[in-house]
């Protein structure tokens, strides 16, 4: 079976510095699982360019699917779109489709210089169309370039997604347990030795106040057609143990 | 000046799925950087020992400090401290402190084998106590192990930045105006090119519903004495554009 994977570049030294939880790889990356798209690493990285450059480079070749977001605006520190053309030797020029595009969407005479270098772009690339503030992202190769403001990121990536080649989507049951996992740990490891196509993961959470806490287990698998029967014997082990179960 | 660099490892299936939104990495990169050190890179990696191993060599190559979080729990799919160990050439053996502490801490007969397990580690580490649930981290060179649970990881996180080397902190300044990026940003890379020094990073916001928006301009340097200056030419630059400006 075909697994299609795919690796996440945020570029953005506002998440470096702390000044932004960056919420755009999560948002990716839930869409992705559901969507049968394995993504296998997410890399926050600053703006400069030999980082970009190398980075863009390696996820192009370990992944089938590469996700950037930042750094495609107008600014001086925008400096993704050049970057990448570097990493690909193309042309960093005007993309014609990309500026007609802006200058339809200003005012008459506000399309300024700036606002310009919105559409210089690596050469040969297929435009991500943006239905919110008109500058559009790129496809280069297999590396699909986005913004970084969240709510224009997400409608683009949707867009995108559709038209994605994905395999399967991921089977995943999670199911929350009152027993700890310490107490589980020894059972789990004997159930996902016995299903080794399947990865049982083990979240735990306490409540600090309450003092009380719990554990949910996650059952996922790119690969097995049902996940009943490790399903029933994880609830089995539960119920030996004394523990309440439901799902989440 | 000395410039201490870090990179943070989240090592983690469940936010590559998406399930979990990561809060770990924007925790410490806000503290790293309010203390006078240099967050470069995050890198969010699968429980696999392959790629955790490859991470933490690269890391602690590349920068003064590394911080791991996630892992070091007591079920099968925890492989952050044996990973490690085999990284460093170290045995992955039981750590007499570690277990003492955890012996006392769970009621007689319930410090079973899988919580005898988080007393596991690489040899020759120094511990990283855990006021909350007493499981604790390690120090290996200049790697800090955490777990992945964000309140306990908070707490043994501060804990360890007090007894780290600093520099000076990153002075920053950052300055909200009404008027939109791309008219600012012929200007503000004017003002760029004459202060090298530091960096001034421009981050738009737009609210869909109102359609206005807006611009902080963050001016920061890890080097210069005082930012007065560029302060100064961007709240006059600001002011000749008709914008309004204040001091987020």
């Amino acid at each position: 079976m075909t697994i299609f994977t795919a690796g996440i570049l945020i570029i953005g030294d506002e998440v470096l510095s702390g000044r932004t939880q960056d919420t755009n790889a999560n948002f990716i990356a839930k869409n992705l699982t559901a969507s049968g798209i394995k993504l296998e690493e997410i890399k926050i990285i600053q703006d400069q360019k030999d980082h970009i450059i190398n980075s863009v480079k390696l996820f192009s070749e370990k992944y089938n699917y590469v996700f950037t977001t930042g750094g495609i605006g107008p600014t001086h520190d925008d400096i993704t779109s050049e970057s990448i053309a570097e990493a690909f030797n193309k042309k960093y020029e005007i993309n014609k489709e990309a500026f007609n595009i802006l200058e339809k969407y200003y005012p008459e005479g506000e399309f300024n210089v700036s606002r310009q270098r919105m559409s210089k772009m690596p050469s040969d690339v297929q435009l991500i169309y943006n239905p919110m503030t008109a500058a559009p992202g790129f496809i280069l190769k297999n590396l699909y370039v986005l913004p970084g403001v969240p709510k224009i990121m997400e409608v683009m990536f949707i867009n995108v997604l559709k038209n994605l080649k994905k395999g399967k989507p991921k089977k995943i049951i999670t199911i929350n347990t009152n027993l700890y996992e310490s107490k589980l740990a020894p059972f789990l490891n004997d159930i996902q030795e016995k299903y080794k196509e399947c990865s049982i993961g083990s979240y735990p959470y306490f409540n600090f106040l309450s003092k009380t806490g719990g554990v949910n287990i996650a059952i996922s698998s790119w690969t097995m057609d049902s996940l009943d029967d490790v399903e029933k014997e994880i609830i089995e082990m539960i119920k030996f143990n004394g523990g309440n179960y439901f799902f989440v």
